[in-house]
């Protein structure tokens, strides 16, 4: 790129939610991105396999992504296409032709992060993803950059709005699991085919992307556990609630004794008294525990249009305005010896069993209980899950995890 | 400086709380900090007007300026002097020698921020102050960088944790004003002259940053409204949550519809709905709003050594990644006539008055009331401060903002 150009050429790649924002962002905000970048900042191409005759932006569609591959005026490229094919293919090659490329994309980010960064650094461009995590939350920059002078012991956080809006509901007004998705449906806030979110899987590319940065090793998403929401009931909640916690799926990357990463994504008591708890609805938050800083904690809209492009019209900027100095994000490769399982790690469990089914191990344990429910539970010492199993057996209902 | 240097070299100056936690965290954390800088980053010295016979770095003081000033291997100031005179005169002169500068001192960036960083910018070194407000919270590179796409309509926060910890010790706990200062004092929460902090121009000066970062031109703390918490009666607070309020000492800047900038600070109704009414204890948040993401918050330790520490050594490890390529904060000078004053701005109010002496204004309303008191309360609509006084005159016990 030459930095003696009048003008910064954007060109976003799939306008769906994501991209039709940012297309919005850039648009209404234009005087004061071309104030921080120095020089206008503008929408060239919208690449899409659809048509939006009745768009402001109609006439800058197109559908052939060699369109924008080839001009040498388009410098920094948006992909909001999402997945990772097509994306994959599009993100390796935008970036191949010295362009900068900014995404939403938490799924390429997680399986695909360590080799597109690694392309653009050959390539001496940007490549940017402050959005992949978090939605509009700043949370990858400030890791990366505020907090470098820690150790990090652990990130983790709330990543997924939908399983949120459901364990709200489900918490606040009594509602089950399939009636809580069927509103969070209805809402918008989850797809006619929930499993992404309700199985966990989005979260768990979200907690690799954190993992990946604060303890410098790629941690893909197959190689980590990830438990999604479903198994989740009201006497779980109400049980958790008596004794002082509610149940939100949490990601969680820590630095473990052995000076390895352990990485997961499960549902999690957590205190009253911790500021996660406090995160209700479809917000994301997102703690980070450091040596020196202690307890950071990051919160706002994890999702959503307008958010996921500020975060995104964010990048764009940073890139615009290092057209000459790139900016660099690295990584390693992966280090599977590095990562250690969730199921070795020994966790606080919370235990229901039926009334007349104790494990011999609580015996004498004053249990949880709440009025009218058919049920006990029990919080038990630090275990890990093979020792929890030999413990409690067959007798548990559930065994979830405390988050501490 | 010289890229070439094997080692970047840093002077603290005061050795107090703050300066004596950057050398622990760059000692305790000095492997990272070199893997992230590229080389090692070493404390050259340490200028306080005492010694330190007895502290691992006793080797490393200087009494004199002129030391640290003069010699060309010192690459990076971090000024925690703290106050506006002698650090003033040594920040001037230290940028002027072509160090990079990096700071917690609040006062010093509220009433010197502009000229330092003109300094800076003249000498091609950088001037980083991300511990002057929030600690150990990462806030303002997230305002600059990630939130660069939006338009702010305002930032706003808690921004005082000696306060917020009277307020919550109140809140919690019934104890009185003064009582509640007391336990702060104890526990070194509070100083021996507690004035700064109850009085709010600790949290004025912060309030004066953020505003400058957001909205462009230089805020001055004597330039803005500032009030305290010492008029807060336990009465106030039992009223305030009778209502679904909190009553925090909050700082606000917020673009008006004229085009203006009010900042200002003054306790406020916080909703209890609102995430900032869970921040308790000595714990600082600061909220964003801007048009693209939302709302966005940040939270975490706003004080104390360590965490203060780390964002100063994050601001540390940043400068010494760009010894060549300068990053470039800067704001205009102030502009006075694009201050709006908050007595000008319309609020709603929460007004406490004796049950037998209702203004006129409230007739035939209901009132806030609690079993016990000898007071009503009514939230108004929104009005000035003039309209406030012409509607309830001296029938008013206390008026509070009410912080939507």
């Amino acid at each position: 790129m030459n930095i003696l150009k009048e003008k910064i050429n954007v060109a976003i790649m799939g306008f769906g939610i994501v991209g039709s924002g940012v297309a919005q962002v850039l648009d209404m905000n234009a005087d004061l991105v071309k104030a921080k970048v120095g020089r206008p900042v503008e929408l060239k191409y919208i690449l899409d396999v659809r048509d939006f005759p009745d768009s402001p932006y109609a006439d800058k569609v197109v559908h052939d992504f060699a369109v924008i591959e080839n001009d040498p005026d388009v410098d920094i490229v948006v992909e909001t296409i999402g997945g990772a094919k097509i994306a994959y293919e599009f993100s390796k090659r935008a970036l191949s032709a010295g362009k900068s490329l900014v995404t939403s994309n938490k799924e390429l980010v997680a399986k695909h992060g360590y080799e597109l960064l690694s392309i653009a650094k050959e390539k001496k461009v940007n490549y940017m993803f402050e959005a992949s995590v978090g939605g509009g939350i700043p949370v990858l920059r400030p890791l990366m950059q505020c907090l470098s002078g820690n150790r990090v012991s652990e990130v983790c956080g709330i990543l997924n709005g939908t399983t949120n809006f459901i364990l709200t509901k489900m918490q606040r007004e009594g509602l089950g699991f399939d009636e809580a998705l069927k509103q969070a449906q209805a809402l918008g806030y989850a797809e006619a085919d929930p499993t992404a979110d309700i199985q966990g899987h989005d979260a768990c590319r979200k907690i690799c992307i954190l993992g990946t940065l604060a303890f410098g090793n790629h941690i893909y998403p197959e190689g980590i556990s990830c438990e999604g929401i479903t198994k989740i009931t009201l006497d779980d909640m109400a049980l958790a609630m008596a004794a002082g916690y509610k149940i939100k799926l949490v990601g969680r990357a820590i630095a473990t004794e052995k000076g390895k990463v352990c990485a997961f994504v499960a549902p999690s008591l957590v205190p009253v008294s911790n500021a996660l708890s406090t995160v209700d609805d479809v917000f994301n938050a997102i703690t980070v525990r450091g040596n020196a800083v202690g307890e950071v904690m990051f919160y706002g809209p994890g999702a959503g249009s307008l958010p996921t492009a500020s975060a995104v019209v964010g990048d764009v900027i940073d890139c615009a305005m290092h057209v000459e100095h790139r900016k660099g994000i690295s990584w390693n490769d992966s280090a599977p010896e590095r990562l250690e399982s969730s199921d070795d790690l020994p966790f606080k469990w919370f235990v229901r069993t039926e009334k007349d089914s104790v494990p011999a191990v609580f015996a004498g344990k004053q249990p949880i209980c709440c009025p009218d429910s058919p049920y006990n539970a029990y919080i038990t010492d630090p275990m890990t899950a093979a020792q929890l199993t030999s413990a409690v057996g067959e007798l548990a209902e559930t065994a979830i995890r405390v988050f501490e």
